[in-house]
């Protein structure tokens, strides 16, 4: 996608061979920084810190991880201590686990002096794969969309909530690849950007990547979204995913459940953009089962953001000594979810719209 | 209530009797300030733009900036154009009309002599009958904690969004004023802070005064109320109230719809501690009757916090330019809530409960 009339991707591989880089997403919007990971550890801790975030996005840095691994030291051992280590980065989106589950796999069948180079060919393919499957959920999207659009002269307004565009893939995003492809195709629409405490990803990076694009959006609180949909200023709920159970719940950012108690409560099409490598068809209960992330206090009881002199800084919000809990994400039971966009169709947040997806990766 | 071990209220007569001095809540958690209010615009600015906030305290404020108005000049029309300053300071709460109104008509009646005099002595009365109400809540409320108290052992957790503890109030607090009995009477309690984006009244100021009265708190972002519901590490959420219609739709700070969603969903109590004074039986559908204050989108793009230097800094949380919107109230409809708590006991938010409080005031 754009940044200031360039194509980027959020990965890609240096030009030396000997690393990847990637765009640091937490100093944006106010610095673009590339970052270089020329090992696993690094790559690990790329993802752990979140300079690289979103489902999509970490599972292709986990694979360029190994493969970083691969070219320093491959054999089984270094692999399986490689891929460990990448997988326990963050531990609630299954992309992460997949790509280095399935990368490794194949390694582990190539001749060690193969492995290198057979890494990064699967990271690559990876890489591109995700980009393909986008386009294909902002294909599918886009239909539903136009069936939305409201009568001549207004204008399509829908929600979001944290970052699941293009940089939390590869390219082209997942929820706004729909809106990606809706504002290609002419459709008047404008973005209602959830700021999405406590990291802030909708008001930095959701803000920064549709502002680049060209398509009008606002930042709102999160408080602010049942309001919208109560007042019929919302015409649809699109999020992304870091985990689908096989009966449908998503398992998603903090606060995304919130927001499909609204939709729901106002009868607003709520929909998931879930490329098929979020499915964890080993669970059921998403509630019960998905293991959530939590992360420091310090993500809740401070902030960085650009003083007025330009300076990344940060700020202390609480008073002294205040304790505070930060689970990073949360379940939407299917009940809630109008409909799953998947790169190959929409369907229902239910087993048998699930099952209909055979085979499933 | 305690700081540091004294008592204060969140506004008082100054020692000269010419001025009302206040907290400023602007700066807390961070200094503690006071500000002075010599004369009806000043408070009318005071309650604009934020030093002083809830409800019941916007209501004292204006009746005390009436008095100071009828110090300087206590002709019927300018006592008339003051009070169209104050109440025009913040449209949705009803707390403001009404103690404007109320002291206005007592002082009209007065000799314009006596005005001063008798506006001093009606401020101070509905700053006193404040907190007398908030007390009533308060052992009303209490009655429902201890009914819902759970096993021997564990403790009892209460969700709040925003800030309706004593600083919102005279004294004692509306929302907080049960936790406060509960405390005092031997309750184990912890209470869940919603930080409360965008202005962040409950990371500062619910977080500053529980922790002043030693009560355990945990601070988090607004979209985490729904998850630890889902997880039943909630026992029931309490918030205050703006308005509340004859029907019993609640208007309050934006947000607090999504957690009465929540609760809902999860079978939690949701309480509102309302004040007489709050509702306004001149409206049924608060969705859509209920004036939504509109505030700068300034609050959503920017924050201020403390930095590492102790210095109150403004940080930018978005690209340049980018726009915001900040409703700062929402409505959650009556069918949500599952009683309130008047200073005249429990009753269910319904036409039937609220007609039960006649006379009303």
């Amino acid at each position: 996608m754009r940044i200031a009339d360039r194509h980027w991707r959020t990965i890609w591989p240096s030009t030396d061979g000997a690393a990847v880089e990637v765009i640091d997403q937490r100093v944006l919007p106010h610095r673009f920084q590339i970052r270089r990971l020329a090992d696993a550890a690094t790559a690990a801790a790329a993802i752990a810190d979140m300079t690289v975030r979103g489902a999509p996005l970490i599972g292709v840095t986990a694979a360029y991880g190994l493969a970083l691994q691969a070219r320093h030291q491959a054999d089984d051992a270094a692999l399986r201590s490689a891929a460990r280590q990448l997988k326990a980065a963050r531990p609630t989106a299954v992309n992460l686990a997949w790509a280095v589950d399935r990368t490794l796999a194949r390694l582990l069948q190539a001749e060690p002096a193969d492995r290198a180079a057979t890494a990064w060919q699967l990271a690559a393919e990876l890489a591109d794969a995700d980009v393909a499957t986008n386009q294909a959920i902002g294909r599918h999207g886009l239909a539903l969309l136009r069936d939305l659009k409201p009568a001549a002269g207004s204008r399509l307004n829908i929600l979001t909530h944290c970052n699941a565009g293009w940089l939390a893939t590869v390219d082209v995003g997942t929820a706004l690849a729909p809106i990606y492809a809706a504002a290609a195709a002419g459709i008047d629409l404008h973005v209602w950007v959830d700021e999405t405490r406590p990291r802030n990803q909708g008001a930095s990076l959701t803000a920064f990547e549709l502002r680049e694009q060209g398509i009008p959006c606002t930042v709102i609180a999160d408080n602010a979204g049942g309001h919208l949909m109560q007042h019929r200023q919302v015409d649809a709920v699109i999020v992304g995913c870091d985990r689908v159970t096989a009966r449908g719940d998503v398992c998603n950012k903090i606060g995304t459940y919130l927001k499909a108690l609204a939709a729901w409560d106002n009868r607003v099409p709520f929909w998931v953009a879930m490329p098929l490598s979020t499915l964890d068809m080993s669970l059921q209960d998403g509630l019960a089962e998905v293991p959530i992330e939590s992360r420091s206090a310090r993500e809740v009881t401070h902030l960085v953001g650009r003083d007025a002199q330009g300076q990344m800084t940060e700020v202390q919000l609480v008073p002294d000594g205040t304790p505070a809990a930060n689970p990073a994400f949360d379940v939407t039971p299917a009940r809630l979810v109008r409909a799953l966009i998947t790169e190959r169709g929409v369907v229902p947040a239910t087993p048998e719209g699930i099952q209909a997806l055979e085979p499933w990766r």
